[in-house]
């Protein structure tokens, strides 16, 4: 396997947009591309996240058509892929691959998504689809009654009173919004209090309002290339270190819920893909769809002890400056969560993070060598974790 | 690159099912894997096709599940891929890379699509997505009319009375049937008279109602491993000698639909990567969802000069026993065509054909020993190339 790197990097303003899917796509690629000293024409396939084009904007069968807005060839091939909510991780992952492996040199990846034209009824209707459709979904199971079963289910097991956990996952809001204010891409850029979150509408008890991230337009996209390519192109080049994928079983299979099973595993295929630990990592971007899934994430990843990442929250351990920064960006929470590209935007993050270029924004990790991507698809069903380094 | 090879292949049944697409995924994939002397526990990743899972049963990111189904661990990537008809191909081509790069050693692709629960009216909304969504979809056209326009534009731009290119076109739909009729697995087993074609009903002018592929419940998969590895698994391992995919743009920015820019690039990157000409090949599985689309196909490919493919199929060229058999299988005209599962449906039948095994089916192609699969996602937007071999 040959050394992998990302070149440049784009990524759209996350919130409403009135760009079509391809044309997010187009503006966050071109970004990318112009960011990576190349032309579009080198690029030599197209690694497309996209979940719900279809339903959006009647458009399946998108990532060709998104590759000629771009200017690729007839001859360069363009695959979509989908794995709900990881659907650019997805994407991602296969693009290391096929350059690791030796066959492409240069390619693009990321992804796209137009959630907020769909209204909310039919944006429910389609999320839930990433839900076991046969079983789970037929019973009216929806992701806020998921991660909210999550959070009983955690709090019962490790017997953190589930006033005290409301408390410290409105925390994990309250923090990721203090980052998203910073970060002039987010869809929220407003502080919140845990008082505010509290006060909040209730969603599916115990998670309000402000404990689920928001629906998004938006789109992000990286150039990946070989690493003797990248240090030509770019001045700090960083590496794709260790990729992991796994695949979870529908819910009412799996035993449980607070031990994420395709996290797990791919976390520790990355891992030791990289050579490193958990305790290695010094920045991470994790899927907080809702602020109990940064909880419990932040356990199945390794990064704290089972039962014990609440109170590091509320100990400020996963803030920026402390032990390990947890969503500089803002996260899905504050950041927005663009379902096809929000892996994409996630890696975005950790390379300029690396590159040490968010010192202005006043959310730079400092010193950080090793970051990590964790993105959720579906209640568990399509789990990716990236880590990337300054380091090959 | 390594040498690359399938080992087994499997396939459900085509036509109306009262199973999941899932379950039916499962049927092709455990008979791929027996085929192989593998248990499921060997496969290290799932390349799945699907199209419409969300609309057909309300079902995304249905890939692990379907890992989850036939065994597979929540550490085995599952990778769901949509380029429309064309999904199972694109997955296939994706799963070489993967195994050629030496990522992995064994891998198991393919698709499923169940689509006749949908009904007409849903199903043809849900086609017409896979035309460009923003100029033509909107403008109402459906794949129907896509390819009666491109009919008119053949007979026009080659100077084929329409008369004669119907009647000629009767006779691919003739063939199909023949060859179908004999394959067990295939939707419609009935043999057809060009006279019944053309005493159809008139779907989009000139194409009728034989002219036109049906809707389908089915699945296929085959398992892709090392030349090493499927020398200790089968008998008889068919390598994998070329693959090419290109990247269409919407029809409205192509110049001559007859030259589908897709397909003569796709089919280019494959002869190249065999090493060999389109007179080397053997038998062909060509993507004929429309009567009209196997002519233009088999043309674009290099099998006849521009503008003779119809002729040649009155002089049955195209039969088994002509000059280069086409869709020996029955083609999606009578096999079937369930999108998702179309391209590893037409795998299947190369590798068999390559094997020799169809002697007893009466559908065999003597001395095969180059295949070709030919599948179209959209109208052009996706098209993969595949081309098989018994040497490596």
């Amino acid at each position: 396997m040959r050394k992998v790197c990302v070149a440049g990097v784009g990524m759209t303003k996350f919130g409403r947009s009135q760009k079509s899917s391809i044309e997010m796509f187009a503006e966050a690629a071109m970004e990318a591309i112009v960011g990576s000293s190349i032309k579009p024409a080198d690029i030599q396939c197209l690694y497309f996240g996209n979940v719900y084009g279809d339903l959006e904007e009647g458009q399946t069968v998108m990532a060709p058509y998104a590759a000629r807005e771009i200017g690729l060839s007839a001859g360069t091939p363009s695959l979509r892929f989908e794995g709900a909510c990881a659907s650019a991780s997805v994407a991602i992952r296969d693009a290391f691959i096929a350059v690791a492996g030796g066959f492409y040199d240069l390619v693009l990846a990321g992804g796209t998504e137009r959630e907020l034209a769909m209204g909310t009824p039919l944006a429910t209707r389609a999320f839930e689809m990433a839900s076991e459709a046969y079983y789970e979904g037929y019973a009216g199971i929806t992701f806020p009654g998921v991660f909210a079963m999550l959070a009983r289910l955690y709090s019962k097991k490790y017997g953190v009173p589930l006033p005290k956990l409301k408390e410290r996952m409105a925390m994990v809001a309250v923090k990721n919004h203090k980052n998203g204010a910073k970060n002039p891409l987010a869809q929220f850029r407003n502080e919140i209090t845990v008082e505010e979150v509290l006060d909040g509408p209730m969603i599916a008890e115990p998670l309000q309002l402000l404990d689920c991230c928001p629906f998004t337009d938006g789109a992000a996209a990286i150039v990946i290339t070989t690493e003797e390519k990248a240090k030509k192109m770019v001045k700090k080049p960083v590496y794709i270190r260790g990729v992991g994928q796994g695949s979870g079983a529908p819910l009412y299979r799996q035993k449980d819920f607070t031990l994420i099973e395709s996290r797990v595993a791919a976390a520790k295929t990355a891992y030791a893909m990289a050579g490193i630990e958990p305790k290695d990592v010094d920045v991470v971007e994790i899927h907080d769809c809702f602020t109990i899934a940064e909880i419990v994430a932040s356990e199945c990843l390794g990064l704290f002890d089972f039962g014990t990442a609440s109170e590091a929250v509320e100990k400020g351990e996963t803030r920026i400056g402390g032990r390990i920064p947890i969503n500089p960006s803002g996260g899905l929470k504050s950041k927005g969560h663009p379902i096809g590209a929000t892996g994409a935007a996630q890696s975005y993050e950790i390379v300029k993070q690396l590159r040490g270029e968010f010192v202005e924004r006043g959310t730079q990790v400092e010193g950080a060598k090793i970051g990590l991507t964790d993105t959720l698809g579906g209640d568990s069903a399509t789990l990716v974790n990236i880590i990337y380094g300054i380091k090959g």
